[in-house]
């Protein structure tokens, strides 16, 4: 075997063990949150942490290196999918070792006692109390951001968007963002007008037993293709996707008294689901395997709860089903009234209880936020102040307090920067999809209003969830719709949903 | 810091990281037998194996060696936790390096391809189905005993039963199973005849829904001492103990034709799960701080199942709770009809249903065989033959097939050698220890009787549980008792039980 064949059978092995230990962290996170009693908690943290620091030393083992240049080296070309697989052994070596092991750990501590705080800071609404930790978490992302830009070749920025959407550079979403600002702030008020001329329609009240809701969100899970041969549907705290493809592990939480948010959160993490379950098995434990980065996550996501699920189609089909669930009748159960409550729109100061058209807002002013903090162009002292300035410019609406302000979210004292543009480029990834769904399959939309789901998740495992990491994100998204990421399509849902009549 | 100290350390930071890992495998194997859907198994298979193979490798580095030489060599004594702790790191790590890795490799291969077979020769009575993937296991257990022996300086079996029970010796058994074997058909035919001569205690009969079974269960639990912010009860095929001291998991099994099997399971559990609960948390994540081998762990079950809840005292304050929990009263419900049918004895051919006199016969067959063909004495060919030949001999009936016979457990095709004698040794271990926690706590039958388990508890938390692998164990049993393990206590037991009026 010449030399680069064997280096990359190498890194084959070593990878694989890195993706099984990832996978057995995954559950026992899931048990951790559905499962484990509270006693467990200092257990599981040592079990998880344990895992993900032997899963980092196989990384950035010395060895690793030279397996990489020697691979590369490869005089016959390993073909497609396994030239695929190098460049993202290499991205996610790159990406671990860039960072010294010390500011790894320096930062790791910051975020728990970040975390900690905030815990407490956002009840209390109490910014001054957080902020010296969020200034370490803050100076030391700097930091790592610095060590990554450097073996990057990137921005300080695009260094850590790097890492949850590889790929992706913040001039697109600037360019991106700049667009969606143009339209977006008259779209919503334009629509609140339209829905506010209307009488407000009605929401379904009474008392949804919780196993009702269950056994109604398993059906539609399966109508919709999720596989409960791998993977199932439980209760936490917080809700998630998590788990392994061929045991993919989602979670809800059922509210009694409606039963709206429970079934689309469902809805939302079984479009994570069917990514997850959709991955190629031929190349199970490998990078090229996994899924491309959070954007396309998202995507998968709000494919399914907001281009599907909140459409008029489904809701005539879903309709009936909840009739027949609840054992209910009456207008409010007619599928004009529950389509207009599914696509209310309404401004308000909470992201995760933002809807369709408002989330956006939402995203774009955290990005615009983290940015400036991450190029130390706004210090963190200043940032109530210039979020509620820039929540009211985008929303019309002043924060009354950073509870319900710059306080609301987990990601910055958690490290998350980089992260929140995902959501809003996963909305718009997801139209575009959908749209480029439609043409190829045009009865889709008529498959749908029957329930059949088998013409889209066809389109999106063969598009989308089979390919892994075998293009970049952005080839991917062009080959699957013709062309690059752009925010036309988006802009054509929300102005077909939002402002048509009806 | 001294050479030996700092090796000292080093060594006790290694050990934490394998028992985390072991950890980690506990909680992924419950998830598998819990809740695991089967798409799941492949991956899991995978998972589990990489912790396996990463805590064997982590307990066999080349350095553990030299690390062990130099602690060991300390002038200044570490203090009697350590040397115990020192002493049980050197014995795994004799027991994972006495074996070469390509026979460690050909025997996990062995046995599950045995395994496998077994799967489908037990339920077809078809032992010479099995012989041949049967002897390839034995030939390679006989394989590795001989080098564990060499390594260890102890005969062929001793090297196997080590590792389930550390520091026993097979002549030792041989002399307690040569006093058992005087007494105990004789006491069976008494005990059979006693019980005949009665009018039949009478099973209560119905339906006994899961969640009532469930309910009382967990009720029973918590009385005994179970620490559900430490653990939890759940449902699988096979009932078992697992987990980890802060999370332990035990799993039962309900019919609802009869509640006596699942109850008296979660019992046996449950003892197993108070000895995880009760190990010191001082010493966690180190192997002075872990159980001290199965005699001991099934030592705990039983004193909670056999010498509890079995005794008139347990089902006098158990008989109302059952009545209450099923809503049924009448003659069958009552503490002394209740009490006969759980001391029930009735000779049959299956190892997991035998009653408690007639349980050791079936270890007492199986210990003399499997050291008769670890020491090449008895062809597995001949098996069958000599199975049904002491079967007769101690149990006075002959086993119709395979199936009843050598063909119902697991154990020898899954490699387990040197296990089987454990389960009498525990139930001997357990009636010395009862035995002496009455005798340390006077009111301890009177308390039970309350349905005040604490006074037992507390002294099994004070002389076993706590003490983890401090003391070898037969030191463990002779400090808890005053003498090293006899068969006497447990004789007296039986006789008391089984032979006394009433």
């Amino acid at each position: 075997m010449p030399e680069p064949v064997k280096a990359y059978a190498e890194l084959e092995k070593r990878f694989a063990r890195i993706a099984k230990l990832r996978g057995a962290v995954g559950m026992l996170h899931w048990d951790q949150s559905v499962v484990m009693p509270r006693g467990g908690a200092e257990a599981r943290a040592e079990q998880i942490s344990t895992l993900r620091v032997l899963a980092h030393e196989l990384l950035v083992a010395p060895e690793m290196a030279e397996l990489l240049d020697e691979a590369q080296r490869g005089s016959e070309a390993p073909d497609g999918w396994q030239t695929a697989n190098l460049r993202e052994m290499a991205r996610r070596h790159a990406h671990a070792t860039a960072v010294p092991g010390d500011l790894v750990e320096a930062l790791s501590r910051a975020i728990t006692r970040c975390e900690t705080i905030w815990r407490d800071a956002r009840p209390a609404s109490d910014f001054a109390m957080l902020l010296p930790s969020f200034r370490e978490v803050l100076s030391l992302t700097r930091e790592m951001a610095a060590a990554k830009a450097d073996r990057l070749g990137l921005g300080l920025y695009d260094a850590l968007l790097d890492e949850y959407d590889p790929g992706r550079r913040a001039e697109k979403i600037d360019r991106i963002f700049g667009e969606l600002a143009a339209f977006l702030p008259a779209l919503i008020q334009e629509a609140v007008e339209r829905q506010s001329a209307r009488s407000a329609p009605v929401p379904p009240e009474g008392h949804f037993p919780r196993s009702v809701q269950h056994a109604l969100a398993e059906r539609l899970m399966r109508t919709l293709g999720f596989d409960f041969e791998r993977g199932r549907l439980d209760v936490s705290l917080h809700p998630f996707s998590g788990g392994v493809p061929d045991d993919s592990r989602i979670t809800t939480r059922w509210d009694e008294a409606g039963f709206a948010t429970g079934l689309m959160g469902v809805l939302h993490e079984t479009g994570h689901a069917l990514y997850e379950q959709g991955l190629p098995p031929a190349w199970r434990y490998q990078p090229v395997g996994e899924d491309r980065g959070m954007t396309l996550h998202e995507s998968q996501s709000l494919i399914v709860e907001m281009q599907v699920c909140r459409s008029r189609a489904f809701i005539s089909y879903l309709a009936p089903l909840l009739r027949e669930a609840f054992g209910r009748s009456g207008p409010e159960w007619e599928p004009g009234n529950l389509y207009r409550l599914a696509t209310r729109v309404r401004p308000g100061f909470i992201r995760v209880d933002a809807d369709e058209v408002t989330y956006p807002a939402h995203v774009m002013l955290r990005y615009r936020l983290e940015r400036a903090m991450v190029a130390g162009d706004l210090d963190p002292a200043d940032l109530p102040g210039a979020w509620n300035e820039g929540f009211e410019a985008l929303l019309g609406i002043r924060p009354p307090d950073d509870r319900r302000g710059c306080l609301q979210d987990i990601h910055w004292p958690d490290g998350a920067w980089g992260y929140f543009p995902t959501y809003t480029l996963g909305a718009i990834t997801a139209a575009q999809l959908f749209e480029a769904a439609q043409r190829a399959e045009p009865d889709l939309q008529d498959a749908i209003g029957r329930g059949d789901f088998g013409p889209l998740v066809n389109w999106l495992r063969r598009e989308i969830h089979g390919c892994g990491c075998l293009y970049e994100g952005d080839e991917l998204i062009r080959r699957a719709t013709g062309r690059p990421l752009d925010v036309a399509t988006f802009r054509r849902h929300l102005e077909a949903r939002y402002l048509d009549a009806g």
